[in-house]
């Protein structure tokens, strides 16, 4: 792959520079304070619910890619999870993010609560309803790496702290205003800040909690077959487009404003780009796997469209339509490159989550300054790396001390029995009996 | 319950009135007439595809609680009563809502025609679509309740009478300006109107109808086992997800205007809190199993966002977060012991619509007062009984008159088949044959 | 049929002139420019969010109707196709269609590239965003007929054909202001354009595929049973539920402006109308299905939705309400029809997408000159043979040339396997393993 990218580095940075997606700005708005207002309220709204709902997509895709007796489970996480991470963002992250001073490094711990004025351009809840549902996206991708073997309520528990604390803290550092954004880091929508930060997250929790029994037994084994194989593609198939969906909320939202002509041609600029760059890591994943293994999986197809989205999340505006399909296509390639690294780590992440959110992370964020001339490459470096280690150590720790308290990994009987039998006591298929 | 209620009740109160949502009012729109209209029509639209989409949350819900062999005529009946409600209300609902008397009883029956102009503020289609997705929510919540033993075309029946004549009647004493309104009763988006008017006629309908063939044979198996166990959890939950999204179109459109800094300000609070009820009620319907059983049921998590979701619909605006919490906490709450409740009762709720539609809007309803100055406890007594009651007798007697005469329950060789097999032909599965 | 047609066709065209819909219209807007320009690109981007998620539901629509032993294959083509669509109308297709020459017969081979300005009255990438999302639904409208025995990346081969020059050119000739749009033509949102489009591009490819094996084995056995059951019905429900959602913006974003307030009742009543005809189909064919077999075909309810909204997609604004419901109900029982007289063909259309897209949508675009006093009869025959001839003989063409050099067809033993096995290597269920 380092070859692949070397050979194209070249070609690609020129085509970049060639096709950046310009268009006229319009110098002076006429549109009035208050309807602008309006308009940017409906923005945060709209896509606030796209969002929401890849809560749903999430659910779904991590059902499907389980196993059949962890289903329920699954479920219930992603419903307490998103839960949990609107109360406590309202509670706290909020204004851990927002209440940091100018360049610093933490904000309050206070709950929100409505500032609204014409002058500040929304109306502040609307806000905080977009701003929460980036937070439980990024305790969402948590939750897949860690299916099947850990207990639900230190799960729950560890989400109260990410949502609340740790996602607030680095949240704050860059669209708080804090130090990185001091620094020259750019990242427009969050594919470290959100992305990376929920892969490093589940990885440390990967690494602490181990595999499935029984998950590495027969080496080589890369493709889960039976008894690991996913239990419903067409459930994960539905997740993936309903977050493919809910990525134009997460992008074109992130503009954070639609009430000027300038600012209407940015937000659809940016579901274009956003677009592409699905299709990209779609068209990438399936591609290669069919060209390596002679089938096409499905699966990398899916999460190669993830994979694709989270990479042109750092900078979803300038690209070219080309640039930004090549983009999501490295995202692509990445997502079946990283997996069978994992594999060969033999860290189980059951769902993905961390090639297609922390790998593809990575690289999004990496490559802005290809496509933004206001980005340097060291910023970003110094981003990404800063992001990642505070995440992960933090994580590390969380989970470690939780490990050694009320533990987090369930018995080896109860991962037997299967975590619907053993935690939630409801089978999740009764299906023809 | 009660002795719990007591204890919080002082603390509560005191919260409720310290921690009201409250913003800077705007006093002066700048907004002209037309951009306004086209605002407001933008919301009716939005929002009305979103409560539209949860009648696919229902058709998942109801398709994941039923067994197997009745999941095909959950769907039929979810589409079929979609689309009468939608012809319904077309013909006769909206004016005999609307068309009513100031301090009125009843409108007119005349079928809706548009009556669009600059000064109603919005365009009547887009209201009509609003409201006509209210009125098939209103039936959507009957048709789970009665799964499994119902023939189908008797259910198609009353889903008409539903939407054209009782829910309209209702949906007039109060959103049409009749005799309720008058009364001063308040209920913001249809805590009573929508939801304990679609779980008392399906009340109604269980109570006639009887229970499942053998549903009630061992005492005390309060959960479902075998052979009456949920078909689909992952169904059920991305059905639940759908509901709270649609949730946000539900009450956040229910404000009837976006376009001025007030009404912006006011639907992003609703935004908020109909969010942070629902968290509240997973997160108490997940820990009180929890506490209770030993294991966190994944199904009354489920429920219970719909619980805290149908409590916070009667007044999503005033209250303020920590209020909004606790209002769908509760009610999450009563959805765990309503079950319990139907189920000692002997009545065969199937997918739990009463306790978390009837039982939830009641306290939702009465909790109005709470958090809202103008509403007073004697006017929301009286909307919730009238409108139950009135509901509950109307329905009672629909039912009743259909069981002498076309009958309404299916055989018992019928139901031993399956209504899939003996009332559609189609088997809902087919999985590796 | 053409009995019943016969006698209702003289009632019918009455009450369709009596209660066609109409309005006041505002003499002259107020709202400026860049006002208008936002609403427009709002209404663009909400309902092309609306449409791509269209693609979700084709994938399930076409997940739950196929065997259980084709689902992932299927899921690998919902995706790929739209990955495949969004690039090909990127880089040619857009200008395909609207580089065309007024009256032309064919536009540019160049990519789409952003030329907004506050005169054109919304932003580019909005309207380019719009019109992909019809494009990729045209592709979608294909993958389904062909299930179960056809090579996945043959048709990847032909989703790029058709996307990025087959539909662009049927597409210029109305959308792009060509011949047909000359010649008087009538086809608001694309009942021809996209959906027998669509369809034709299918009957071509099915015709050459043949049929999967042993599926007209024994004669008769008009509805698929083992083992060609559908193997999800809920799967096909919310499906379902997720393409009339879309038709919201379909339908409503073809109105291409929502700025001003005629535009706004506009939209409104399309939403209406777009409505009325899907519960007209659901409601027509479920009822004929019930009168002529004693049961109540599930599917053939889901798929009366589609045709009801296919059917009114040509015109979905100047019919009445009660004439919206009476196109749709025609629609619905063209696809119960449809789907006859396709297998007393013994051609296999797994889905049923050419009665309820194809059919159906020559059935829509006829009827319009019985309520848009615009629209020709002749007019709209001239369009609706000049673009199904041509895009069935292009696709016959496309198929045969495809079928003559790389092969088409899985062979005997890889059907036998089931497409999941064979040509992805990922079974689509692991249920209870």
């Amino acid at each position: 792959m380092v070859k692949l990218l070397k050979i194209l580095a070249g070609p690609l940075v020129s085509i970049f520079f060639l096709l950046n997606m310009t268009s006229a700005g319009y110098a002076e708005t006429t549109v009035s304070a208050e309807v602008g207002f309006i308009f940017n309220t409906f923005l945060f709204l709209v896509c606030g619910f796209l969002v929401m709902f890849m809560a749903a997509g999430f659910a779904m895709l991590e059902s499907g890619m389980v196993t059949s007796k962890s289903v329920s489970v699954i479920c219930a996480k992603n419903i307490g999870l998103f839960s949990i991470a609107g109360i406590m963002f309202w509670m706290v992250g909020y204004n851990l993010a927002y209440g940091i001073p100018e360049g610093g490094y933490i904000g309050s711990f206070t709950p929100w609560s409505d500032a609204s004025s014409v002058d500040t351009g929304y109306a502040d809840g609307s806000d905080w309803y977009f701003q929460m549902v980036f937070c439980a996206t990024t305790v969402s991708i948590v939750s897949g790496t860690l299916a099947e073997r850990i207990k639900l309520w230190p799960f729950f528990l560890f989400a109260a702290i990410l949502s609340g604390i740790i996602y607030p803290i680095v949240m704050g550092w860059q669209w708080g205003g804090g130090w990185l954004a001091a620094a020259g880091f750019s990242d427009f929508a969050g594919s470290t800040l959100v992305h990376s930060t929920g892969g490093a997250a589940a990885l440390a929790g990967a690494i602490l909690l181990g595999a499935r029994t029984g998950r590495f037994d027969k080496s080589g084994a890369a493709k889960p077959m039976k008894p690991f194989a996913a239990s419903s593609v067409p459930l994960v198939t539905v997740g993936v487009f309903i977050l493919w969906l809910g990525w134009f909320g997460f992008n074109g939202g992130s503009q954070l404003a639609m009430g000027t002509f300038d600012d209407a041609v940015a937000v659809s600029n940016i579901f274009i780009n956003t677009n592409l760059a699905a299709c990209g890591g779609v068209l990438a994943a399936g591609a290669i796997t069919r060209l390596m293994a002679g089938k096409t999986d499905v699966i990398q197809m899916l999460n190669g469209a993830i994979g694709g989205l989270v990479a042109i999340t750092a900078e979803p505006l300038m690209p070219s339509p080309l640039a930004a399909i090549l983009i999501g296509a490295i995202g692509g390639i990445i997502v079946v490159f990283g997996t069978k690294l994992l594999f060969s780590l033999k860290i189980d992440d059951v769902v993905g989550a961390i090639p297609a959110h922390l790998f593809a992370g990575v690289w999004g964020t990496l490559a802005v300054p290809l496509t933004n001339g206001d980005a340097s490459f060291g910023a970003q470096l110094l981003g990404v790396i800063s992001i990642n280690v505070f995440v992960f150590i933090v994580s590390l720790i969380v989970w470690g001390i939780m490990r050694g308290t009320m533990g987090i990994r369930l018995s080896k009987e109860a991962e037997r029995l299967g975590t619907d039998v053993s935690e939630s006591g409801v089978i999740a298929y009764a299906i023809r009996d």
